[in-house]
């Protein structure tokens, strides 16, 4: 174990250490269930462990959080968002070093990690707002001297189900609202990124203590897909919120809906930058290199698909394949790194069996399309030549892999980028504004995937 | 077969035939699959035949809405608006009728009949204002001289799967607010009650034809559960409302999100009233009264359940069985009829059945419990003595049946509210401002329920 | 009198006669003030007499008004906008005869007047969305067990003094909200439109009577500024609305606010068109002429000054004396027609001083420029080229005069148009993105006044 | 000069030296107009001197106000959220010091001169929420193919005069909105509370110096008559937020609106607190005790008119003749007292007036009405008996003075509530949700101004 390096050292300022229990239950810290190791995805080896949640520790945990949501929803809107502004700003006094934790866990370079946490910062301020505005409704009847009241009530509890790739963002988005909101909160991190999972908590764990609130406001296990079924199946739980893939979103869908519970799901995409022939080229290729090749490919808005104008499929290429080469790869967290390794070996193992997909479906490698022989789970970031209808462009590839197709008008790049069952955020290069409200107010019925 | 009779010669008024086609598909009434009688509950006689839609009409009808579907998302939403607002004064013209319809076929008093007509009516008002409203964002981002957009696009087409006991009410909840967002709807009402479903729908198709607009606009089949299953796999409907039973619910529920498409469900109920001890007791027994007996007890919203605080639990329930001792049973059409009858015969023995139940757990009838013997499906208005634990209490017997119970705190009061699965619409007699607001701001966990 | 003839038949259809009281007060039609004369602006002959409100009719008008205000905001807002529903169906079913009117007494163009009726209408059905949608707010407080809540009350009274230029849509805007919100309306229409007041009334006053209510819900004047003194000092009235010049709107404004009241004003305005280097030309010559010659410049939204980029100068200018020399003057209530008449004989004179201020300053008739001799108040429609920094350019000449001026750059193009004191809607011709952006969000200090 | 004494060494810590110049104008503090004295009310000897501004001063201040405009509208809106939530900070951190100033300098109890600052950074917190709240709208146009976008531009500069009796509050909910809204803010604080015009000056312009923007975003003059004038006048300020007296604040209304700006006025008030025959006796005593001698009779929305049911009227008047002799009269910021001394000398003489008029239009004192001798401003808290007509009743004697009357029927005590000029913050203490409801809805006539 690497734990005691110099680089490491910052760990301890929030909170981790070489052996450190992962769930924070009723206010305390314990971890009942498996020994698992932190692993670093530029060198595969242990930065440090951590103790699992058993599904006694789950159970202890729920019925504290069960408990203590009784007194959080009683406590007034305001004095919570109170508690959200203390925890944007402790947020604040170690944005750093949590920034610089989610680079080490997850494998992103060092700004990408501070700007995650800089995006639950700026969740609880906006948090903080929204906790004097909760406001029901006295609505006018139709019947003489009578008002009908609206008022929003707490759920009670809400669990939040997050991925690797985005290992506190997530919670931050669920978690500052839900709290506000007068629910408490129930988090299961990704199973390899318990130290962030960690070390978030402490933040929030250390606020809620120091107002002597009840610990259990904030509940969190590290574990693997155990506890995440015992959260979808819990009836305690009337919301989950849950990030990862569509095929295990589906199966937390079905099995939360069958008691009637409510879902809130981020899973796949499959998005599109559509350049138009008379885009500003620069810009394109700077945003589609920042799209395609940011967080190593493994974001649910990264651009797997280019669709360029064919006034200007050769030009725009040729500009991307220069700047792809000047990409530096390396360590996240050194100053320069653009692309750092994927998160983890198997992730590895799947883009070297993409790849294989590819050239066996026709696709024609223009740059990369191989693994980097390190101790890490480095691969080249990948641009690929091949038509709209292979069925590898329908499926996501969680890597650096860019096919590029060549399109001649607007309504033929709308159907490629409509192509596809699970689109999410594409987007369109022109200078031309009635492109621009035709691309926003399509309606075309295939677009209403694009959101 | 009674078409003939003088009483019926109104149905001719709102395009009812002694035999009519059950489907309008691509602005055309057809009609290939099963041929049905619509039936008058307080007889059981045959009103008239209907025929209805085949899967091959189904697939047709949705081939012509799904194209439908790309032309009315591009009309302006203040147009669509006023395509509403003349289904509203469309429906006006014809209130009685109507009215009188919905009476004849379901069951229910004529007030309640007109009542539910004037819903929807209500309903595209209210739709009209909206067509105006549907404002999208321009949201200040934290980039400089960067605006973002945020804009509503419709889904494109909205299924409405409706139960017999408010077999057009609900239709226009949905309707009236899917078509001036964009969407195209495709109906399907209760087996039981094609002939509203006809009526509504040549109301509608009249305002289309009118606006020479494509009659798949609006897209409504008769049938059973075979066309029921065919919406819920339908990839082309990405919205699917269903009311109805939890059972049946939760099926078209699963079936649905399995392709990622939404679901509005409107499901059981299992509502109380609860009668604090300072209660206005006239007040109460009028509303126990309205809410226990009204529709025969076939509606969610039904008050199943009666909460008497026990210092004036003897007060009240001498009250009630006065009262109840004096209500009008017979032909819904007739003036004074308070209570009509159930909507089938199974209901009929269902309540039998239920009876059944109720006696061999303990709870005494304390006035009504029998089938009245007529040619329609007559039951007595009853009230139940039984203790809040009996399980025929937790359940939804959809019948004229009150189970009575004592409290002596409002906690106390309060958990058996919240001690059924599927609570709905509880509410509370008291002058005491203290309790209305702790009922209205509840935050007890069990009390989401209540809504 | 000219009402004998033919053409003017149609106005009995609306309640119009030879000689008609011009108050509708206590729900009754009075007049105990001057006798004054309707006249066609085509033609300058009377089309029928009116008789105006004394004081003592003022007053007895507005204690009616007083006491009806009471029985209103108890009306359940719903009803209200019911009643508000009626009055849109009511002035559907006279679209054509109150539109013809507008025309026939106001002077402009036909579709003008027909569509400044069906103005009213559509703020109508708005206001029956809205007369569900005036809820008030359940305020979550920092307090426990504390809730603040905020409601909607009526003020009361709400005044309307309308202007010529638009003799009645000014008052849907302001009557159709002011009733669904619980206020009765008090209405002075301009002295020079008394026939569309009074028509216009009648429509509103049918729907009350209808409705059994009192007739003072709606309180009428035909007047002048005796009657709109008395209302700018009359504390039962909460609020004025007055539409008219900046310098009697002034005068209201301090009146109003002595007493602590409220004022809503729609004053002058000096608009300015900005055509940039790559504009759609013909897009925006045929908008220049709308926007410029439209109501004969009688709007307070009329396009004064074209800035159009020294690139396209010379271009768009011969574009638009093209089409400015095949406007068709004349009738207005005749086909074809594009440009009518003035409203009075005094803006005719007006239009005259103006052009021998105009040409004193520097300015250079390119076309127009001259009164036409005939029974009616026409005058040419007129382009004028000067420099921005004329004083005549910053004044508001109620006539269709169109400035045009040069410019280099949107930097300078902004601050002519910025550099009057009473700008008020102006736009911009580009294909650009980056400088719709910049317009829309634009924040120099002085474009505050480009709304 | 008594700056030297240990107890003001606090003053040092929130930047007050013995002579402060009291301007911050263009980031740099200034001061060349008269040289003033802050006076201790409860001891009436200086605490420090200020140099206010001359017209010069004002002149400079504003020019460099006027330029920061632009540049401060520019800040994204998130921006200028985060320089708001950081002035919270900087509150919070001195929080105990600005509070004790407030006391020292104006007179009112020290839980009443933290809870002030409390205020403003309360306001702080919900300003920031509302910087990613600014959101125009996309509206749906009638017309296809069109959108209208509405967004929100910044007025520029918001003028904040406040008045002595909340020195900083006030400044606080009007500057945190203005702020994030994009505007700079000119604040002239009261001419008699300088020391905390500079001390939260001094705040605010720390956090603006450390984030390295021109300290012109924020402007602050200490004057008087003429300052409060020259905003008035100044054409580069659209808004003008004025606190005060409603004499003073009709001027400048007429002033600014001569110009057409925008007025947002907080004058008098004249308050009632209604007690029904049903209400929690000792709740309303505590609460009227609160509402009228808190501050000292000094709040726009200090309680002046207690109305009792006749029922009560003998045994509330009792209770609260106690609860008078035992509230602690003396130094602000000494633990215990109830009541400090009045603002000024003029304000106690005012008060012995008032205590004349009151005696010779018939009024009892029941308790208090003397001047306490003192070097401060000292008074009795009083209580009168006086008949709702006598005209004393109806206007603002600014001191702890409750007139105290008899009523019989709910309407009778609306009644009287509403027969005063300025009404402004009203209560009822009552039992029965009926009363609440008609309280909250109630539609008479005057009860608009109850608000």
């Amino acid at each position: 174990m690497s734990f005691g390096k110099k680089e490491y050292e910052f760990l301890k300022e929030i909170g981790i250490g070489p052996r450190t229990p992962g769930c924070y239950i009723n206010g305390q810290w314990k971890g009942n269930g498996a020994l698992v190791s932190s692993v670093n995805p530029a060198s595969n080896q242990t930065i440090a462990e951590v103790l699992e949640a058993s599904l006694q520790d789950y159970e202890d945990g729920m019925q504290a959080c069960y408990e203590a949501a009784k007194l959080w929803m009683q406590v007034p809107a305001p004095k919570r968002g109170d508690i959200v502004r203390q925890i944007g700003d402790a947020l604040r006094a170690k944005l750093q070093q949590l920034g610089r934790l989610v680079s080490l866990e997850m494998g992103k370079i060092l700004a990408e990690g501070i700007g995650e946490v800089q995006e639950i910062i700026d969740m609880c301020d906006f948090a903080v707002g929204l906790s004097r505005q909760l406001n029901g409704s006295i609505i006018p009847s139709e019947r003489p001297n009578h008002m009908m009241f609206e008022t929003w009530n707490p759920l009670g509890i809400v669990a939040v189900i997050t991925a690797f790739n985005f290992p506190c963002a997530v919670l931050g988005w669920n978690a500052c609202i839900a709290l506000v909101c007068g629910n408490c909160v129930v988090w299961k991190g990704a199973p390899t990124t318990p130290l962030v999972t960690i070390a978030m908590t402490k933040i929030v764990a250390g606020v809620l203590e120091k107002n002597n609130l009840p610990g259990a406001i904030f509940t969190a296990f590290c574990g693997g897909a155990e506890i995440g079924q015992a959260i979808a199946k819990d009836a305690r739980i009337p919301l989950v919120s849950f990030t990862g893939s569509s095929k295990v979103g589906l199966m937390v869908q079905q099995t939360v809906n069958k008691r009637f519970g409510k879902c809130l799901l981020e899973l796949s995409g499959n998005n599109a930058i559509i350049v138009m022939d008379d885009a500003d080229i620069e810009l394109a290729v700077r945003s589609v290199l920042f799209a395609a090749v940011g967080t190593a490919g493994q974001r649910c808005t990264t651009c797997r698909r280019l669709l360029l104008h064919e006034s200007l499929y050769d030009k725009v290429l040729g500009r991307l394949l220069d700047v792809y080469k000047q990409v530096k790869i390396g360590d996240p967290l050194e100053k320069g790194t653009l692309l750092g390794p994927l998160h983890t070996r198997t992730l590895q193992e799947n883009f070297e069996k993409g790849i294989q997909n590819i050239k066996s479906q026709g696709g024609k490698i223009l740059t990369g399309g191989s693994v980097i022989e390190s101790e890490g789970n480095f691969v080249q970031p990948t641009i690929v030549e091949i038509s709209p209808d292979a069925d590898v462009v329908k499926e996501e590839l969680f890597a650096p892999v860019l096919y590029v197709m060549k399109f001649q008008t607007l309504k033929e790049a709308i159907e490629i980028n409509n192509s596809v069952p699970q689109g999410l955020s594409s987007s369109i290069f022109t200078c031309r504004p009635e492109v621009i409200f035709r691309w926003i107010g399509d309606a075309d019925l295939q677009e209403v995937i694009v959101g």
